[in-house]
């Protein structure tokens, strides 16, 4: 049994990480890490666990926790766990963090984006970005784990095959997405009440979301040269979901059946992506608490341009799960071990 | 494994049956029934079940389904399994009726409350009611098991153990529920539009719901005398949830210890019903997409009634769960098999 | 015109205050107090008021504000009012009084459903509570008025005609009532989030709500006699109105017909109220962001049982609309003025 | 008073002008027209009316209609309003259509994007495209208005001032809208069952929505040259209100003060639409049920990009509003009365 220890247990993603780990078959939590509920018994907190959970939480501490885990899960805020890894929490446990800290690999473009200093540079290049489906190798041995964001994941896999394959022209992309409001955390914010979120929607960050970088270095990445690109994410009224309808101009002329085979090779051995069938849009409801992406296209050749498309749950895909995916290459287990829950709907 | 065959299979509760078989270690689906939907692909109608169901629509012919299959969920209108079951049927094959149809032990008054003519009321006497907790015994050799409705489930449980014990006055009993909209079904009516039904609570079928006699009949097994009593259903717009909020006139003085460790007698060995502590009123999304019900009281001395408070998911305790539990009593398989999942929030 | 001061015009409340009163054509606002955002742009906290309120919001001097308004609104916590209210305030100004501060004759009662000490117990006497279809008259001349709270004006109206005429037995009256969200007010608290709320139904302060004693306190005046009831609220995922579904044993033989005519005799010449065909249930959808209350009943023979029925919209006949209806009154204007808003829907 | 028939009053943009007519001070409603439910009383459809409307349904006979009526309103499919109207009821009465049947000026467009053929084009050149801010004058004159649709209004007003001045690229416009379910109309469709709408967002008609070729004409008039541009409408979970959020190239580099100043001189003397400060998104709930448009934008240096933004209620300004927005200009009225409702909100 892998023993996991999660830093930031209250939080919505570290709840999922529960839930996860709760029905993983290879591992068992041993720290609920929680400097909020410091001492409160877990299932307080999230009441869904009743009967599930004993524990109670226990601090942040990095240090202790990594002499009784194999894996720590960090679902913090920005620079927390940058502040506390070290090569000797490194070289005993494995280390999956749930915030940004080591997904950028330029530490000025990181401060930049988020206002603060990089407490642990000396990590940033051996850090593997855990987006599965494309550094599966270099994240089975890997010892920190960036695990990325929601919304780049969700752009990464909806975009990534054609601008690899160079169907898409790079300086064209705009991504308009939109998110349930668990993306916005626990924290007690009047913007987030229900009676402000509710019968509304918004975009917000236009132009300077914090996100953007790291779709823009993935997707530099895959075409082999920096890119600049619009991203928009919006706050929609539910709890769970991604959508990302992203835009971008055609380099040539190109048919539905050559775009739909080209993904389908991207795909079709990827246990979690799901290729819809031609004009079938993906919605958020049919991969509910699950870890599947569901992605699709269409070409329109009055604007001579592919709208790419992606939905996910952003607290599994675009979180928990990504990270319990991570954490089964990373100790050797079958990618899907945990992960093949079926998407609830409605 | 065993065999499972779905007559209504695109209903929100067969498709919930569907979700919970597909994780089911022993069970496999061999017929997907829907008239509605004969020879479409199943996945095309639920897309959630994209990549894992390849399975096409079959009609809702129970006599060849009954040649195939080890057991028949019906999860149809009223009247169609008593319409389609016989003995031969039911001599080679375990039938898990979800309709209203083998409930009421009396069919003069399942035909007032329903309006219809009872086509097999031969079988009534045989069929057993399966609410687990407490009839588990005759549902282990049943052959016909009538699985009992949302509204039923969550008020009997909530409020069996004080009636049986003679805690509460059988003749003041009032049961105020609300339900999320799956409940109402997937037909396209006006009424269930999401216009129609956000921003919205209403009360409807007042003193007249059909799951009235249905808990009076449990409720008068309990105490040994019939049961008239006051239930109330609510629509409330969230897609799924049961809450049963129940008040009584108590008998005689109690203390909040003496029927909390009543309440842990009876419920301390059920793995999926929670006793919640005091003070902590049950919610639905603590339950949410998971078989637990979660139940709990308060003593109100001012008025000396007892209010009895019960939270389940409509779609799993509630119906498709339940029955999945049904199924596993019949067939001698762990009572939870498959219905381990952990409630997901939010 | 008369000139209006609002204390506390940035909760819920207070904004709904300030539109409703936007649209009356001899009102208009002269003082927009907000401790938290004193100096601040109205329009910047509620954006609904872009390019419609040029004002700033200022402090809850009540004493400087009583010099330029002819009536204070104060929709602040329990105790402020009493707190800040004197008889030279009164004796220029009209208050009302939307906390409870003035509510319930008892002062001790007060004091020991709501956990503190009334400051002004000298005024309770004078107080009136404007609950105008019932109190219309003394409302008319009154200083200060206690507007009433959401859930006892929508569960009094509904039960009025039927506890005064000695239709039901008053020791059997049980209230199960369900609010939208706004209702929890605009202060930052996680069980109000988004996530915390949507998708749920819960039921809270079981058997020790506050509104309690205030509905016990309206009905037994109607009755004659002291009235000890059950009061359960819930929180429904909706940002407004309010359903009530009462039950009561009737005390004797009655026919729709009877009752139907009694209710029309009550409220036929009330502009706000709306009896319902038979049948018909009240639905909070219909009376969105109106001033109407919509009632009915039904009969249940099988239980000798009445159960009543009242939605409305808690912000406005719950709160601010009444307050408006208060207003009206006590300046002599015709009471609609202001209020005829047509529901909107969905 | 002007004497008012709808054509299409139980559909929810005619329930709407039903709204907005009875706050009207100079129109009367002498016509509630439905074919689905003629002789059935208005206010049984929409109990929202309960005292409030007394009239029956009629049925949707134009010709008897206009002997009556000075203006009717088609809320109603596509074709139908074009398959009734005929010189001699245009002779004795206004009509403002709000299907898109006068919408588009060539025939052969219309006909191909909405797959029937049109049945008037000879009225086709004298039809105003309704759109008030920006055809006011000519609107004046008409006898036939084409009420535009509601992403086009909205569109039209977030991007019109930046494409008329050549501030952006006609050839990179991308609009990706978002709109509440109301939009979807109140036919009993599976698809747009609460449960089915409810906790999902997805993107529809991508390529193809039939509102493209409407917003492509009105920017196109603008910019003095064809346009053609991608259009993707997306389906959120809440009742009311449209966002736009828009993208397209910069000409030339510009500043936020520039552009905020053409922003400001275009619309700071129309009522309705109201330009937010620097960094203030649009959100749909600070227009909802109000005739009012919030627009903004932001400049991206990074990537050469505008993006443009508007909020707008679809059933008020995206349909009814407009409509007797219309009517009053048509009829020589103050174009804001009756409009003037404050949004609501929460």
């Amino acid at each position: 049994m892998i023993k996991a220890g999660i830093i930031g247990a209250t939080g919505y993603a570290g709840n999922e990480i529960v839930r996860l780990l709760l029905g993983h078959p290879q591992a068992e939590i041993v720290w609920y890490g929680s400097r909020s509920y410091t001492g409160q018994p877990y299932a307080d907190i999230y009441r869904n666990f009743t009967k599930l959970v004993d524990a109670a939480c226990l601090d942040d501490n990095m240090e202790a926790l990594s002499a009784e885990a194999d894996v720590i899960f960090t679902a913090t805020p920005q620079g927390l766990c940058a502040s506390l890894v070290n090569e000797e929490i490194l070289s005993r446990t494995k280390v999956i963090d749930l915030s940004a800290d080591f997904r950028i690999k330029d530490v000025q473009k990181y401060e930049e984006w988020y206002g603060i200093t990089h407490k642990a540079p000396q990590f940033l290049e051996e850090a593997v970005y855990g987006l599965c489906e494309i550094n599966r190798e270099q994240i089975r041995n890997a010892r920190l784990v960036a695990n990325p964001g929601c919304y780049p994941t969700c752009s990464t896999l909806s975009i990534y095959p054609f601008i690899k394959e160079g169907i898409i022209d790079p300086d064209t992309v705009i991504i308009d997405a939109k998110s349930g409001t668990s993306g916005a955390g626990r924290g007690a914010k009047t913007d987030n009440l229900f009676c402000e979120v509710n019968e509304n929607i918004k975009a917000y960050g236009v132009a300077s979301h914090r996100h953007t970088p790291e779709i823009e270095d993935q997707l530099g990445y895959a075409c082999g040269r920096p890119v600049f690109l619009s991203f928009t994410p919006h706050l929609v009224p539910m709890n769970r979901g991604i959508l990302v309808t992203a835009y971008a101009s055609l380099t040539r002329p190109v048919t539905d059946n050559e775009l739909r085979s080209l993904l389908h090779r991207y795909y079709d051995n990827e246990t979690f992506v799901r290729v819809l069938a031609e004009d079938v849009c993906p919605q958020t409801r049919f991969v509910e608490s699950s870890n599947y992406v569901d992605v699709n296209f269409k070409i329109d050749p009055r604007t001579n341009r592919l709208i790419m498309m992606g939905a996910m749950d952003n607290l599994v895909k675009g979180a928990a799960g990504q990270a319990v995916q991570n954490m089964n290459l990373m100790f050797g287990l079958p990618e899907e071990t945990g992960l093949l829950a079926v998407p609830s709907l409605p």
